[in-house]
């Protein structure tokens, strides 16, 4: 018999699908007031001891994430935790990691992210916060706009939320170009160049968008310089991480006039600090670390979670593994 | 030798594509100010009689579109009036037409007003109005978004513009239901409905689209009864005609609560006057009926009528010409 831990939230979902499973797996939920509990009998748990733990992000935009992962560490080891996110930036997931025999990442935000980047980039390009103004003037002024179609995108990244953006761009008309570390054609990206030519193609980007990892060399890469090289009509969007842009050199970089605008989902400091220049920034739009945040996403972490439990108790090869080195200190 | 109207900017944008006609046709354009004059030499023309009248958006966006149209309706009859616009409800346009031998219009318009679609459903699935609200607010609030991926659309009149929106919710995974008279398929649907089958397809909506020209049939369509047969969650866009919808009726479903929001680029009166409680709304988005206005746009337009003038000279015949019994009176 093997014990899940998973959000009661998931598990409502999901329930029905489990059907036939109970004599394999004993599944503990965690509720909405951070209480753990036997799913089939309702009975409270003090010991919690899972094999297998599905971290979905009910979990993460829950009020107790913290006391889920502190239940998950205090075992000192468990079987396969299945994780909701394509990253591996947050601690509490590094440390999870250490304890796991297998970890498994998700790339299924993807979707939504990229969707995220389509928003944004339209409303950029169709002048929302300029028709919005006049509307509120109530100013009937032909404002001439700009097109997706023929657009030229820089994808910083080209994971899996590069590749999701880059084949609706495509779809949509416009030219991809991608940069990555390794080379060699990629789905949704019309070129791919190495991350050292970053800065040479900037000139030539109607929309730059961020989606690398945080990593040493990543780190702060979008600074002055990287700024000062953009497009005065160019949108910087970010999805990576709050960390990859100096948000100073990018409120003056918006004050000077280039790049001419910034969507960020991400920022240095989260919840961004009430006192930064960036809430209130006439060219900068904001949204809380959320471009992931749909019902659709939840359902297909489920699925990944529900194909690799099926491997998993069939002792076949689970899907999106990290390789264990990744969590050596 | 053929005489051509067409206006200065256009003529600008065309005429290195124009060289080697002049021994064909003289080219007579009408500048930002409403002056005629040869674009040959320059020389002011007073007496206007062109064979050919090229009629792009320029003209329309300009601000002497009733110069332009009274010295084309004061010649008494032309050759070939190349449009470029998709429809006729004008009344310029269908006078225009009586008056010509041969009528085209265009409908390269479609695709700025499907990017202007995508545009307005994304920010409503996105929660664009309540992530403003917060980040004027500095409020880190992680809302739910939803997904153009799965959502289902109704695009009542499904021509160039229906199709060229279906197209694109289809490529980013939405299912397209298409209204209109004729039946059998068309691209860029998943299924086409007749229009009397409109209101019985509204409760399934998330997005309601008025692509439908406006006839004797269709003005007022949207009334107290269709906008109560939409669901509480979906978005109503209009990018027909404003009268296709009774505005105290839409204003009136909006603070009941049905549908949740309105975009709309076309108004019953234009400009929108300043005392309609559209203007403040806050669950109405409006654009000035600029939806088609890219650079894009012009030069989609420019194509067509430099195909056709291709056929012309060739004495081929022309595309999207307009049956001669529609302007019969």
């Amino acid at each position: 018999m093997k014990t899940c831990l998973l959000h009661a939230t998931t598990f409502a979902r999901i329930r029905e699908r489990l059907k036939g499973l109970e004599h394999e797996i004993e599944f503990i939920v965690m509720d909405e007031d951070g209480l753990f509990s036997h799913a089939g009998d309702g009975t409270v748990v003090h010991d919690i001891r899972p094999d297998i733990v599905f971290g979905n992000t009910d979990v993460w935009f829950g009020d107790h994430a913290r006391d889920f992962m502190v239940a998950v560490l205090k075992t000192g080891g468990i079987d396969w935790f299945q994780s909701s996110a394509a990253g591996l930036d947050n601690p509490a997931l590094i440390s999870v990691g250490k304890i796991s025999r297998t970890f498994c990442t998700n790339h299924t935000q993807s979707e939504a992210m990229a969707e995220w980047a389509l928003w944004q980039s339209f409303d950029f390009f169709k002048k929302g916060p300029e028709h919005r103004a006049q509307q509120a003037e109530a100013d009937w002024n032909r404002l001439e706009m700009r097109e997706m179609m023929g657009s030229r995108w820089l994808i910083v990244g080209f994971g899996s939320i590069g590749s999701a953006v880059g084949k609706r761009v495509q779809l949509l008309g416009g030219h991809v170009t991608g940069a990555r570390r390794s080379p060699g054609p990629a789905e949704g990206a019309d070129h791919i160049v190495p991350m050292a030519l970053v800065k040479s193609e900037l000139e030539q980007a109607d929309v730059v968008l961020l989606s690398v990892p945080l990593t040493d060399e990543t780190a702060g890469m979008v600074d002055a310089e990287f700024l000062a090289a953009m497009r005065p009509d160019a949108l910087l969007m970010n999805l990576g991480r709050g960390q990859l842009v100096d948000e100073a050199a990018l409120v003056a970089a918006l004050d000077a006039g280039r790049p001419a605008f910034a969507s960020v989902d991400v920022t240095a400091e989260e919840p961004l600090p009430s006192d930064s220049p960036l809430w209130r920034h006439p060219k900068v739009a904001i949204t809380p670390h959320n471009s992931a945040m749909t019902q659709a996403t939840y359902i297909r972490a489920d699925e990944t979670f529900l194909d690799n439990l099926k491997s998993y108790l069939a002792n076949e090869p689970l899907k999106h593994v990290v390789p264990r080195e990744t969590f050596a200190d």
